[in-house]
């Protein structure tokens, strides 16, 4: 097949993050999220930068990075979830990536003795917690099946077992694939801390983190469904729970995204697995859409 | 005063097991809870024995380390707690020392990505916690107002931000001064565990130790009571929080004990405090027992 437009094929540096942050370093210079300099300078755990990474590897080319026009970008990614499984579809078929926002939530009351404080008399922070959790989660519910809930570190100071806690330190993950919802949700979450009874605990909320929600360009979303469509292949619509390369490359490009299945949703995991099938329907998916979005160029 | 008993006045060795576990170390061997040779031959974090430490200090004495019999045994303390600052007393006559369940509790879910994961596939062991908790604590209020419930350490494995937790592990700390009671925590505890959904994480609830409730020798509480109302100190009965020395004690010897008043409550702490009125006045109805208790035998 001759196309009309020139094929890139790209691997970005550092999608991962895992060495050097933050995350979709290459996407994110060429997108234009982050400094080319700043990112250089960017450190390891040893102090090694990613220039001097990059140079040792060869891998410091001449070419410029920073983005340039092109008619459109499609990246194929295995889910990370269990949606596509859950529901037998072979492809998904990535609308746009979730809105996030991060908190730290801060729970202060007063240390003291387990045996010698009358119930009445403490300042618990664990106390409070007992009663945020229940309404932080009502947030997902009010706003399924899309949102999402996550307290992923929770922790005691100074945690002894025969004290209670002066401080409980506790975040919060809350992703919507919508603006609004994800700012109710955020409105919310703000409400439900102030509704605390300060008598009882102390309670700071943080907003730490804000990535808006991604829409990928719609003609490049219908190109990747007909594709699955033409070829037979079971599709769904779904919403990136996860970064991508392709939230930068959208912000300068009609970009959007292919999913394949994962295996029991397992990723960032030694086990993670995607069948052959699977990888081979993506990729008959991603080039029928790459002709279909050619030939209209 | 010529008494008719001899007296002894007794420095308990290492009562609080800061730098040798486990407390009350002396008075454990005294009224032979622990071993002599085996508590000699613990070890501080340097790894020097108990033996070496007395032995350096020239404290190692000739004296058998057991008990012998006494009459009475009267010991006084600082209360470590607010109830007799709250309620403007300044003796506290204590009838006995709660009773102490501590447990692990360990809720396994499974981790997953924060974004990729629909809610209702998590097995998310902080929602299984939210539900756990205001049960456990009503455990407190059924009990109340001797009962105590505390929650010491929490912790969140793997502990990443946009990762639900595999893993909590919290500690539990139940007590209360009457063993029936106490009792009936644990078996409501325990139920509470066996009721919760299996489905939405699984629940393994450990108990690591278990101190029963002592209850001091009315004679010698008596003797305390009388002593304080003679001397017009106005005092209250009242059960301690706290392990002391008087535990052990109190296996072999007819046993109460004395608290004066703790500013604030606040214990094992820099500003720890009590003022020398009320250390004067404990000291005044320490003797007027021992007086009183001397003259019965």
């Amino acid at each position: 097949v001759q196309t009309r437009s020139p094929l890139e094929l790209v691997n970005w540096t550092n999608e991962e993050g895992a060495r050097f942050a933050p995350a979709m370093m290459g996407s994110g210079v060429w997108g234009g999220e982050f400094d080319l300099e700043e990112t250089y300078a960017a450190t390891d755990r040893e102090g090694v930068t990613v220039r001097q990474g990059l140079e040792s590897l060869g891998e410091i080319g001449a070419a410029p990075a920073r983005s340039f026009p092109i008619r459109a970008a499609l990246e194929i990614h295995i889910e990370q979830g269990r949606v596509l499984e859950a529901a037998g579809r072979q492809i998904g078929v990535v609308t746009g990536v979730q809105g996030i926002r991060w908190y730290d939530l801060v729970i202060s009351g007063s240390a003291c003795h387990a045996g010698t404080t009358p119930m009445e008399e403490r300042r618990d922070p664990v106390r409070l917690l007992a009663a945020l959790l229940d309404a932080v989660y009502a947030l997902a519910e009010d706003a399924a099946p899309w949102s999402r809930v996550t307290f992923g570190e929770l922790r005691a100071d100074p945690g002894s077992r025969n004290t209670v806690p002066e401080r409980l330190t506790v975040t919060i993950d809350l992703r919507h694939p919508e603006q609004s919802q994800l700012d109710a949700m955020h409105a919310r979450l703000r409400a439900i801390v102030a509704d605390q009874d300060s008598s009882r605990a102390s309670v700071a909320l943080n907003e730490v983190w804000h990535s808006p929600p991604v829409v990928f360009d719609a003609g490049c979303v219908a190109a990747v469904r007909r594709s699955a469509e033409r070829l037979g292949y079971p599709a769904l619509d779904i919403v990136s729970g996860a970064g991508h390369d392709s939230v930068y490359v959208s912000r300068v490009a009609p970009t959007a995204m292919i999913f394949i299945p994962c295996r029991d949703g397992l990723s960032h995991n030694e086990v993670e697995y995607a069948s052959p099938e699977d990888v081979a329907a993506g990729g008959d998916v991603l080039l029928g859409a790459v002709l279909e979005l050619d030939a209209e160029s």
